[in-house]
């Protein structure tokens, strides 16, 4: 179904995913700010908005590159022009580092690693290829998810990166995403003192060793604020202050005050059914929200509570009062985590001052390899 | 990347979705069996697996037409040749209505209805149309989800639809998806049975106010073993039978056994990290696997739990021993919810003994509208 430019956006078909074009505009031109403020370089996550178009937007606003969770990611962003990027997991096995060689013919990649065996196969792909990759070591600072669990173990990798022909090492990354949703910011600022201690760590033990390091990455929207006060790292990875959402808006950034970045990421979903006097149905369920970091936020419907009603529908439950809605109606919401709701549609649909103003692909929905 | 037949599944880039072609078949031929044994009709929901193929194959096999829950996977079906469809939720809104009299002119197509207003729009839209559409009330069995409340209400629509020259009165549909994952099958047939009192009693007034109820439609994978014995529903609408997963697998059938569907659907990983003693990091979190249901059930590793870590990373952890996995090595994992899994993914890679066989594509993904 095409959508034509000007059409409003209270007269789209349900579930559709909105962006405020405006708000997105201002939302890149801040952290643009705050990190020139800061003097620290930033390379945003685009795992969270999939669309090498908002890619192009972020790097013509002065970031320095982007990152990619995944080689699939990369190699949609690579093929639409975008030059410089950093996937932030591991490309493991034969097939995916056969992929990424050829990806290197389109942009500059780089990767990182935090197992001997797979620096071995990249270098003799690289080798093989005729390439040089740059590759940074990963550094595990308290998540015991990926990355090296001592600062021996980042030093002997750097080591055996820096020996191969083939491999330029680029420096470390240090990723914590369980810090990200802290609430107070100040519990989070001590948390992130921690895991930097262990980045830092590490790198004082390869400096020792007498390799350079030139990129020193890590962080995410809700450790941003402490990141660029403390200056640590010298290249962050925000994701999400593109968009925000529920979960983001809901933490501190400074003195009891919320993030400074708006949410520019809506659902719009219609009233399908009034089963009850105080609820509403709505055609938004599991597959058309995530609901990984909880339910979806109604906007403008005070005293309303969405619940998931399985996978094609939510209820709307209105405390303490009659539901105002008839079937028909369309209600909107705030995501609760924007990355995996994005994951669940082809397009946005850009608005704004509630008219459409574009259609944008979500191109690298979906790209999980 | 184009998979060729004869492929290894092993050597597949991860993370994949396979189905064993052979335990799919034997599915589809189990609930046939199980139906024409009952004397009972039965229409798969189609929203399970969004394929068109699958489709075909549960109606070659005996199923007397399709469900889907949104007109958009309705549309893919028709567009694919499937000619017989009911939509289960409500169609609701100008737009969509617009787009079903267009799938009509494809596929006899039937709607479910509980609002008089959405009545009144289906019959002006078909009255333009020149078609006819049948039309089914949708009767609230206990979930307060959609549907009508009332006995009176459904007699009230039943009549209204009657009365209209471009409708048919097709009967009543009673579902109620909070029964289907009930672990003692004792008590989910306790609950059926007052579920289904609610329908016949709607039933039994439409009746008597000389309206025939040709189609009594309702029932689920988990609630097919009551609802085939009690006969009370004469079309039943299993979706998840076809794959099933880690929370239909878990529900007693009969006398204590697991119902007599087989797992044809699972999730194929990579070891991408190995952070700890006790931990492998695999690739698959919340972007490759639902989790609306709870963990994916890792197969074949015994004292392996599986933890989800953010979007890209999962966690095996293995209780009391080391883990026993590299950096490389593949898994295989058991979907808690097939639905939501699949509609993450753009296509099947099928199986059989260890082999792909064909490449399916998930035409009616993130057909949410």
């Amino acid at each position: 179904m095409s959508i034509a430019p000007g059409t409003a956006v209270e007269a789209l078909d349900t579930p559709v995913l909105l962006v405020d074009g405006d708000a997105l505009a201002r939302n890149i031109a801040r952290i643009k700010d705050l990190a020139r403020h800061a003097g620290i370089a930033y390379r945003p996550h685009a795992k969270t908005h999939k669309s090498p178009l908002i890619a192009a937007m972020q790097i013509d606003a002065g970031a320095v590159g982007i990152c990619c969770a995944k080689l699939a990611e990369a190699e949609v962003m690579a093929a639409a022009g975008i030059d410089d990027i950093l996937i932030t997991t591991e490309v493991v096995g034969a097939a995916k580092i056969a992929r990424l060689m050829a990806a290197c013919r389109l942009a500059r990649i780089r990767v990182v690693v935090d197992d001997e065996k797979n620096i071995s196969e990249l270098a003799e792909a690289a080798r093989a290829a005729g390439i040089r990759l740059d590759v940074l070591v990963d550094v595990d600072v308290g998540m015991a998810r990926t990355g090296v669990a001592t600062a021996a173990d980042a030093a002997r990798l750097a080591n055996i990166i820096a020996r191969a022909q083939s491999l330029r090492f680029n420096g470390l990354q240090g990723y914590h995403g369980g810090l990200q949703m802290m609430a107070a910011v100040d519990e989070r600022a001590d948390q992130v003192g921690l895991a930097m201690d262990r980045l830092e760590a590490a790198a004082e033990l390869v400096r020792s060793e007498r390799l350079e390091i030139e990129t020193l990455t890590g962080g995410g929207t809700g450790t941003s604020v402490v990141d660029l006060a403390a200056g640590r790292l010298n290249e962050l990875q925000p994701g999400s202050y593109v968009f925000m959402d529920a979960s983001y808006s809901a933490i501190e950034w400074r003195d009891g005050a919320p993030p400074p970045f708006e949410n520019a990421l809506t659902l719009m979903a219609t009233v399908v059914s009034r089963p009850a006097p105080e609820i509403a149905t709505v055609d938004i369920g599991y597959k058309a929200a995530s609901m990984d970091s909880g339910p979806i936020r109604p906007i403008d419907l005070p005293g309303a509570a969405f619940t998931f009603m399985g996978d094609e529908h939510g209820r709307l439950t209105f405390e303490n009062r009659l539901c105002p809605l008839a079937v028909g109606d369309k209600v909107h919401f705030i995501p609760s985590h924007c990355d995996t709701t994005i994951n669940l549609y082809d397009r946005y649909v850009v608005t704004s001052a509630g008219t459409v103003t574009a259609i944008w692909d979500i191109a690298a929905r979906g790209m999980v390899q």
